[in-house]
């Protein structure tokens, strides 16, 4: 049985190692919640999330934090009043490894 | 003597305020610390701060969101591992208000 996205963790890359494919992109992004998407080249995977208020995408924003904290991956974020865009990408592999859908997996997690 | 900027609280505006004019932007931006940049169509005031690790940077990210609920007014934030970047505008002028630039003032007092 294969292991889900979200019970995983985040590994240390060794030098050299390559962005994922396309069919391996593919294959990870249908194990994540809906609302996810690549950027155009793959190399970030994004997803918008809304908030009735401030306080709440705060809440959010933290608990992303903590997130990256643990994991030691850190995303890109914007966010307002009532959003949150994440974004997820492996700068040491120019485009997406598996750590950035690890994370995705533990952000959809949070149940936002 | 002229009140500080950062010693003012944000107003509401009372519906049909105009936004701020170029002269006025110019004056109050030339009472803020250097780094903070107006966009092209003067509609927004926008500074990036930079953070050795993360974790300072989520600690400005929080600062900043307490003067926002503080001053009931939220500004976009983009940020990642070692950067925050801070845009203020006011939507219901669509373009500058004092509100911003106070909160510019606010965050500067920050010292990051």
């Amino acid at each position: 049985m294969t292991k889900s996205l979200a019970s995983q963790h985040c590994r240390p890359l060794p030098e050299g190692t390559p962005a994922l494919d396309a069919v391996h992109v593919a294959g990870l992004l249908d194990q994540l919640a809906v609302g996810w998407s690549l950027a155009s080249d793959h190399t970030r995977l994004s997803k918008v999330f809304r908030f009735p208020d401030f306080h709440r995408t705060m809440a959010f924003v933290n608990a992303l934090a903590w997130i990256a904290h643990v994991e030691d991956h850190h995303p890109d974020v914007e966010f307002g009043y009532n959003y949150c865009r994440v974004h997820w990408s492996t700068h040491t592999v120019n485009g997406l490894s598996l750590n950035d859908f690890i994370c995705a997996a533990k952000v959809d997690g949070l149940g936002a």
